[in-house]
């Protein structure tokens, strides 16, 4: 029944892919290919859809052209699974603006990392938190990206934003799993405070201690290997966690490892989208598509990784 | 005769101040201050304005605020001096977007710190340069500011992007003069080339050493003074020169190291602003207008200083 | 039977607590506290000790102190577990020349970060590896510690370093576990590689994941806690895991996070043997030990947390 | 008259030349290189000599071998010029034994950068200088050179440290002038108390602004070039000094900059002194020599800069 995906499970668990943005050049999207993409991504059997975030190239994408992603994905997925809106943005005014947008196309909840330009203080963000949060139409789920934002989320911050009205659940993106052990106190209190693990090779263990599931970049290519995954450890079924994190590993080394920047990533999944026939490897400024050396060797790895090369 | 204004001077020579924004909310323009600022500052006989730049809290505003606001400046100075907008962004359309607004509106050209979301390699950087110049209607400075957006313009970067039809010049706020010694022979090579300073505590020995002029903070508050810095330093007039460095290290030690965060620069020009009753205080989100204590050591440093506080 | 322990396990597993100095000034060693503190811990049921790591303040200490340690705590080991040396130097020969006097004392291993003051290439990390090891009259662990010594021994160049005769395994204390993860595939294939992890909030799930044991600085305090919990990791007993891996949690909420410094830590253990009645806790400069108002607040901590407060 | 050099000036002026410590391999000095080194130096009429410095590979040099090249340069320099010994350690009681040797030996005075293991705070880097200055037998010099360091010595900790007893001057290598700009008032208040600068990419500038001096690598090579720009400088013959700078800049474009890593300063200068036929281009370990491919750049632009290529 549809209308129950318009209620936010709390907490939400499972595979939340955070969905790249298939595009034709820079200011145009992919539009067959983001159907192909939602597609074969749902019948992975994902529990959610996290689209504009780091992986779906929001900062590098005008405003229109993040509205129209929204609309057409929400109208897509017709409530078969929540869609999550990466609203993070220098201007708290945006980020509001998106929020809306994404109430009004169906969205059922919004992530935010830190405003990245300006270099605040954990009370200024803290505030920043307080007075952004009344002012959404959508629950909100925080975004740990220091590696990108230069900010943390520090612990005794996300523990006082958990106790505003709202605020819903964490997506860390750290790798640092000392943070995720200082949070655990947090989410035995809050039973129905998201925890979600934005690394996708700490996916198993994450689960295992206690976290409701992952936002795996991976999982564009392969979701079904995450949700296996993800089934596997909430079971605790320890040998097919192993057996399917190694899966997980030959993918993150295989795929993301290509070329000498730190885009390698997204390169990468969007690369091997396209070898796939999914869609586009066309990426935003400031980064560009692999040159033809780097996707022979994308093309190489997928087809050794078992997956459907048909380009 | 004001149609001469509209020909950018090249190389650009002289003080050209950042503007602040004056705000009376997080979305509001306060535009009787913003009136009372411009007059203010084209008083103390400045080269140029430079709009929606770090000093002007540009990220953290909405675009429409942005065009609005470059609106009212342009209409308001109306080719006194050249107005320079910032379009630095993370999204290469909205960055060309502001572009054209700046050019309808009157502006004389725009200036672009490089995209800080993801981490660009300098080859990225010079294509990213290589595709936006000539989407630009006006002409470009680069905006070399490696503290906020986490990547510099290396040298050999700028000396590429020299030769794009369209670069200009180069605004510098790392603070290193060992770059602008690197950047030297590139000044030789091309006399039209702008080399502008960003910090204000510089502007003495660049001008000295052979740079065009200021981008300086203060000039928010005392332009003339650093109008007359500018002039004994083109006139080698020395002991003028020391003279007015001292007073310009004076106003940053006083109004620039109030409070605890690195923001304590901003904060401190607009309260200043506030104190001597030209314009609001307002922040934008992830920052916030001093309290009363920061604000009482402002009104004193303002009083030591001789600057007027009317407040 | 004493004599087994002449020869280092491989791989080395277990409870290896890094060793805290003590000192009755920046130059003499409080003799009673380090015997008392040595068989506190040996008590404890450790499976090594690690003197001279960074919990150990080596590169605080002088030469002579370091050896004078050397030399008294394998003489009060007397081969109950085998005894691990630091040395770290960002001088070569200085490393070779403890890694000597470590042999001759009787230890059974040395331990190495990278060389701190100049930044090293991977390429050039690996050849100093390449020269090193040779030299060295021990068995030799990589000890990668990114937050002191700015370097990173890269996965690859853990890979490489693993070929050299002498290289026997890693101690990891960057806190990610992406890191961990990226190195399973060379535990795998060389089973007798070490694996130790140096964050205690991390001991558990690296125990579960395939790690050989922990150089867990609370094992000062309370070895058997961290004992306890490796064997119930290594026995799969996911419950006693849960149960024994909070008490380490408050451990290090209680008494690492006291006062505003990054050396917390250090000054936390230290206060708290003191407390404890085990050593003085004297550090050496750039620190020094907590004034009355923190150690107050470590005394209640540890009274809380059940450990035995004498003073 | 040699016994006035005993006397250090206050403040020491001029050019003090960083010099770099012939090596036949890592613990063996090349001593007929050296002694070819220090009178090449002297010969360019420089005003002291620094030895053990970062240009000097101290960190990587055993204790012994700093010994044994703080005697030999003293003994050969016999009074002619100051002599400036560098006695950044991890350790306290190594700097002290260090300082002493110095004293032993001739030298007039020490020079010192923060411990740069464990990560100080201001409060305590300023105890640790309070605790160590009073057990040192020469006067102290400050060295500001966070790029390795990573910390840096605040404008107010050098405020607050120029009040100690021994305390006589600074060497800024941070390359930041806004730095030298705030250190500046206390330059005034405290005559007697020396600015140097470490990077000869800003000597003339520094010089021009009050400086008293630089500590120049590029002095190994060309030891006069450098003391002619300081005396140009303090003559106020700009258009001597801005040739001369011209020069300067060559050097550093063309020595400094081959290869890929941040080591190429250091690489440069003893590959440019041994095609020179000066002294060995050993370097110790994490570091080593030019390959025959840099060399014969270096050999290159030592022909092209005029600059003697006796190999």
């Amino acid at each position: 029944m549809e209308s129950n995906s318009n209620i936010l499970p709390r907490p939400l668990r499972g595979i939340i892919p955070p969905m790249v943005t298939p595009l034709l050049d820079r200011d145009t999207l992919d539009t067959a290919g983001l159907e192909r993409l939602i597609e074969h991504i749902l019948a992975g059997g994902v529990h959610g859809l996290f689209i504009l975030g780091t992986t779906g190239e929001a900062p590098s994408l005008s405003h229109r052209l993040r509205c129209e992603l929204i609309e057409r994905v929400c109208e897509q997925v017709k409530g078969r699974v929540p869609v999550l809106v990466g609203i993070t943005d220098t201007s708290f005014v945006e980020s509001v603006s998106i929020a809306y947008k994404s109430k009004d196309a169906g969205a059922q909840a919004v992530v935010l990392a830190p405003p990245y330009y300006f270099p605040a203080g954990q009370a200024e963000l803290l505030e920043y938190l307080k007075h952004l949060t009344p002012e959404l139409p959508l629950p909100l789920f925080l975004y740990n990206m220091p590696s990108y934002t230069k900010l943390v989320f520090e612990p005794e911050t996300v523990r006082a934003a958990a106790e505003i009205s709202g605020v819903v659940g964490i997506k860390e993106s750290s790798g640092n799993m000392v943070y995720f052990r200082q949070l655990q106190s947090l989410l035995n209190e809050k039973p129905e405070f998201s925890f979600l693990i934005g690394q996708e090779e700490l996916l198993a263990e994450a689960v295992l201690l206690g976290a409701h599931g992952g936002v795996c970049g991976g999982a564009n290519l392969v979701p079904q290997l995450y949700v296996d995954l993800y089934n596997a450890a909430c079971s605790r079924d320890l040998s097919a966690v192993e057996s399917l994190h190694q899966k997980v590993m030959q993918i993150s080394t295989a795929i993301y490892s290509v070329g000498k920047y730190e885009s390698s990533y997204l390169k990468g999944i969007k690369c091997a989208l396209s070898c796939m026939d999914i869609c586009s490897d066309f990426l935003a400024e400031p980064f560009h598509r692999f040159r033809r050396a780097e996707r022979n060797v994308i093309r190489r790895h997928i087809k050794d990784l078992g997956l459907t090369d048909k380009r």
